[in-house]
């Protein structure tokens, strides 16, 4: 982390001017009490960006927020787990709508000022019915516990993800403050289902936009678990000022210490929800350098941090640069077999395409812990790209066996 | 199959004018009998075809094959399992020449009249040392029993896969035998590791050249298991002319029955490979309709057929087609998710996106055996694809934990 950045506590109401609240609907199953609905409000005015899924098949809270975002700036984000709302057609935008308009009633705005985004299972009917008579609770309880809304966004993440750091923009101290959410479907497009961030900093919307973007490349679009890319992918980033800087514009002063701390906090929470994946045991950085482009060097990295194989000797400690290289070989990179370089958590696997003369002990152990990095030198150009992936568990196939037929039977 | 062709006996020795043998040699590990060298041997003169595998990281035995085959006819394939020559540099480069040599000394042909093959582990010397001595004991063995060299080319299978035809040629009677071997890396773009095809047909090298392109095409090309490459994949084909029938040329009379049956060989196989592939429990085949086009079609057929999401829930007997369009929407194909149709073994699942009105009782039980299809409709256009694939299973996960350590470790 860079020297202007520090960590602090607080989550999203880390900046001024924020209040969140969560409750629980019974979203998922009525019996089971947990937070399931929660709310962010910025009581001032804000700039807003988000960055949403480009899946083909988006959910319908996806096409209503980014509507939204066009005419209006975001005072409110409305967000429930438990039910993507995805694919369910007219009556699935007919309750994004109603969501929308449940939140600005209650909280006195307009409709396009809120941001709508929901998560968990695609198919099944919203239950709005069950998050409605919730709104005034919801409202009534707007305060500062941020953990609240961390928690309430989860699905099959095992653990809220919240970030918060501060940064020197000019003299003045301003608050970056994110939760997120992942685990299934960490996909290699944008990387993660659901990214709120807050801030108080003053920014223009077009340094706004370009930074969100900018942050959303170097972080989200760089994380990968099991290669499937979400129908709700959804980034949201709201602005309101109240630090009081001298508002950032596109590449003035305290631009890029604020674009470093806004990649920052997304990085930090990509790890998170890499880490935090259904039933990882690893977190891998595949580092891939030398390749004859950059988007050469993002193939390479893909292919190897998305195949099957791979992740499965990952899983097993087992330090197989042969998976490796074969992946590199059809990843679509120009690549010369005799010129390659695998590192394995720094220790020489393979050198020129062959096998090192490395002890196998010394690679095993390598692979060993709960965290390493994979080089690949392709010494063929100036190309590179960092991806951070997992490895692939029978776990994970366990947990994700049965999941509709389940859903369905309630 | 069609009318023409017949499932007949003997595998590669159906045709007449072939001969096989195999013997352990210790490749893998000196301390387990098992077959693991085989000889395909023909005794006329042959015209013959290959596909390679399209990864650039290839093996060495690959490398050699490719090269005598654009300046001679093959006569024989030497062919070892337990190690792949693969990234093993000049030394294996070395070690598949001299297997080349070896088996052209034992039988009195060119060097180049030899098709070299190789399957295993990958970044290993290949231990030539082991196989050396058994040479004459190969060509002494020489015989008809094809089971014998279905065997010895198995590696992770867990049955050898063979498939013998007969069609009829303008009133002759020609036979194709073939075995595979495939199990892991059961790869996008050529699907097997390793299918041998020998054949009595006179035919000419034009012919047999796109009669195997277009077969490898419709078959091999389109199964998935677990969405990886080998270094190592090959297909040979021999034609030896024994059978009599008129020369097939291209376009001319019986090129229909013959690439109609030389593709029903390969794709008999190609299932074969699927159903036996890396601890899978099901067949499973991805049908795209109404696509844009047959490269979107395939697209589709490809996001779906190789989703770690939707292949855990198959091995769960869930009928999850939320997870089915979200691959369907992040596969690059032109889309409109109101237009979507899926089926499961031909019972409406999702009808315009949307969830079909079925009881979940009969979505569960279309997906309970152990072989079933997914329609996917995208009523856009003509493009078609079909797509054989498989589960993703616990046992998977665990089967390809550990590999190189435990070969090093030897």
């Amino acid at each position: 982390m860079g020297k202007k950045v520090k960590l602090i506590k607080g989550g999203l109401c880390a900046p001024r001017g924020f209040k969140v609240s969560a409750v629980s609907c019974g979203i998922k199953n009525p019996a089971v009490e947990r937070l399931d609905l929660a709310l962010i409000y910025s009581e001032l005015p804000t700039v807003g960006s988000a960055v949403y899924t480009q899946n083909e098949v988006c959910a319908a809270p996806v096409r209503l927020s980014s509507s939204y975002l066009k005419s209006a700036e975001p005072r409110a984000i409305i967000v429930n787990s438990g039910n993507a709302n995805a694919c369910t057609g007219h009556d699935g935008m007919l309750k994004a709508r109603a969501m929308a308009s449940l939140t600005s009633k209650a909280l006195g705005l307009k409709q396009r000022e809120i941001q709508v985004c929901s998560t968990g299972i695609i198919g099944v009917p919203l239950p709005i019915e069950r998050m409605e008579p919730k709104f005034p609770e919801l409202v009534e309880s707007l305060g500062s516990d941020s953990d609240l809304a961390a928690r309430a966004i989860m699905t099959s993440d095992t653990k809220p993800k919240s970030v918060s750091v501060s940064v020197d923009i000019g003299g003045v101290r301003v608050r970056i403050g994110a939760i997120a959410k992942g685990a299934g479907m960490i996909n290699p497009h944008m990387a993660m289902m659901l990214c709120f961030v807050t801030t108080d900093a003053a920014v223009t919307k077009a340094e706004m936009t370009l930074a969100t973007k900018e942050a959303v490349d170097h972080s989200f679009n760089r994380i990968s678990v099991d290669g499937d890319m979400s129908t709700n992918d959804t980034v949201v980033v709201m602005a309101n000022g109240a630090a009081e800087n001298k508002t950032i514009t596109r590449g003035g002063p305290g631009s890029a210490e604020f674009r470093e701390a806004l990649t920052e906090v997304m990085l930090l929470l990509a790890k998170k929800i890499v880490s935090d994946g259904e039933r990882v045991t690893k977190l891998v950085e595949v580092k891939v350098r030398g390749a004859a482009s950059n988007l050469d060097a993002e193939r390479v990295a893909r292919a190897v941090g998305n195949s099957k194989l791979v992740k499965c000797s990952w899983n097993g400690n087992d330090p197989n640069w042969g998976r490796i290289i074969h992946a590199v070989g059809y990843s679509g990179a120009r690549v010369k077999e005799e010129m390659v370089d695998i590192y394995l958590n720094g220790v020489l696997a393979a050198q020129n395409g062959l096998a090192a003369n490395t002890h196998i002990d010394k690679l095993s152990a390598a692979v060993a812990g709960d965290q390493f990095t994979v080089g690949i030198d392709l010494h063929l150009g100036k190309g590179e790209f960092n991806l951070f992936t997992s490895d692939l568990s029978p776990e994970y196939v366990l947990f994700n066996r049965e999941e509709y037929a389940l859903n369905r039977a309630r």
